[in-house]
């Protein structure tokens, strides 16, 4: 088990160096595993792609779900070489990954200046205590969308 | 004010009403304003595109990177028809967007089934408590990968 999770993350760990080297971004490699076989790879590339999302997990599971035809995952594991950001275990949550493998900590990675921590601190708080001018407008209005893809015949539930 | 943040949440309702009539996922639209324009449109494409990470948020945080070249976007605005999930505070906060403006709040989402709540709960957890079998291998290996990325000429920070 550990032999098979150690080669996956050196899959990770392989994307993440090529990533560094080509200048695509912070120091982040991922995979997604279903049975054996990588369906997702990904490494990070905020810098190439200028897109503040293209983390390696968020690329990696989107990969993935292109491999697989479906935006569940249920069966399969994520190896990230560093534990995942909100950002991304919100990604993971919403794909149904149930297996995390990681490497490096949170703390590692705000350590050498990634805003990990400080997001991971805000994001705990409620909406109106977080570090941003948050105001609600057409509260009716905007419900009101959930009736309507209630009764929407175009429904599909995710 | 008012009068300006309405105009853009009417923006984001629209696409909202447009995705659920297409049927291409949930019941979400948003805007990112920058100085009085729209440069970024998204709404929920989860179901079309097959990725669970496709939400209005994230897309329309793409989408205005990729109009104002640059994956920071300190100055803008994100409008949404619902409050964010994790995954796009996340995003939000990765993108320094500063300003929300809000709709629906992620009760009402929870309210007819969405996972926001649950996923909420979860992350603010610490990792090993989270509802999520995370296993920690190669952290040495894994952390090496800052210094590399400290030391690389071709390191650009975010």
């Amino acid at each position: 088990m550990n032999e098979k999770n150690d080669y996956f993350m050196h899959q990770a760990l392989a994307l993440a160096r090529e990533g560094i080297s080509l200048g695509h971004g912070g120091p982040f490699g991922a995979v997604v595993v279903i049975e054996g076989e990588i369906v997702g790879r990904g490494w990070n590339q905020v810098v190439r792609l200028k897109d503040p999302t293209a983390h390696a997990e968020i690329l990696a599971i989107r990969e993935a779900c292109t491999t697989v035809g479906h935006f569940h995952l249920p069966n399969a594991t994520l190896y990230t070489t560093c534990e995942p950001c909100p950002m991304c275990m919100g990604a993971l949550y919403w794909s149904r990954i149930s297996k995390l493998i990681f490497g490096a900590t949170g703390e590692d990675a705000a350590s050498v200046g990634f805003d990990d921590k400080q997001i991971k601190v805000e994001i705990r708080k409620s909406l109106n205590e977080q570090n941003i001018d948050a105001t609600q407008r057409l509260h009716n209005e905007c419900r009101d969308l959930f009736q309507q893809w209630q009764s929407s015949d175009m429904r599909i539930d995710y």
